[in-house]
């Protein structure tokens, strides 16, 4: 069975040593608070107004201000700055955060779309860090397309069995 | 609706201000790899000896050595250490990972006394760390109470009325 992390790189076409190479620079360092809002703002900007109601719909019961200031603080925390996301609402916990949305293939790439014209709208995101963060992107949103796919797998019961992925009861 | 961060507080006496000042300090610079991967053996040793049945079986299936480097890579990464998580597993995706196991107040509660005992066990942790991990695991362990119960929920209707919450299907 292949792991979230497997199915996301299959999927995605980023492995994760391209996704997390976020790590290798300070991006908050880098790029300041500001940026971030900014990003976030046109990133939501965008999705609020789409034009594929399909998509925009998935957004209907969230406020566009908390949109936006729940991306950044999540952002601005994983990419080297202050634990924001985390002081306000806990661990980020993607795929349970996630689990009320319907996130397939089809929604992760217009996600995507909006991203990349979000970054592109951005002028003080150097090239260097716009593809860091699309590749920690592309690779995330197949991340959480993998992470969809449980809610549709049943519980299966706890098994003592040696061999491990047995679909008996337990005795 | 409370959301998962207001229960974890709730459950667990623990806020999310005391959980999280584990960031007010780089806990890995202070500590070192060697101390993490000691508690975290520690824990496993505990855990897969534990002479509860009921909470042994639920890591009946992974292996122990896994087990301990998942837990003190996730352990380094969070507390200030290099990404070592990530670029193995992807996001840590708390509450996504620990969907397969029944984490109930009593797990949580038979866990935290098994941490615990393995911070006792690990002299080169200093009280005052001490006091900041173990707010951090009580509050993350009840964080993973209420994770577990978005598992019983039903997924609602994508809802398109203005008032939010509604449970009607859309039309």
């Amino acid at each position: 069975m292949q792991s979230l992390q497997e199915k996301a790189a299959a999927w995605s076409g980023v492995e994760a040593a391209d996704a997390f190479a976020i790590d290798e620079t300070n991006l908050f360092q880098k790029l300041g608070l500001q940026t971030f809002i900014n990003l976030s703002t046109h990133f939501y900007t965008r999705v609020y107004d789409d034009e594929e109601e399909w998509f925009r719909s998935i957004f209907a019961n969230s406020k566009k201000e908390e949109a936006i200031q729940n991306q950044y603080e999540f952002f601005v925390q994983r990419m080297g700055g202050p634990p924001l996301y985390s002081q306000r609402r806990g661990h980020p916990a993607l795929i349970g955060r996630h689990r009320p949305f319907p996130v397939t293939h089809q929604a992760a790439e217009r996600w995507l779309h909006h991203m990349e014209k979000a970054l592109e709208s951005t002028p003080d995101i150097d090239a260097d860090s716009k593809v860091k963060m699309m590749n920690f992107f592309r690779h995330t949103a197949y991340f959480l397309v993998a992470g969809d796919e449980l809610k549709n797998k049943k519980q299966e019961p706890s098994c003592k069995c040696k061999h491990g992925g047995c679909k008996s009861a337990a005795p």
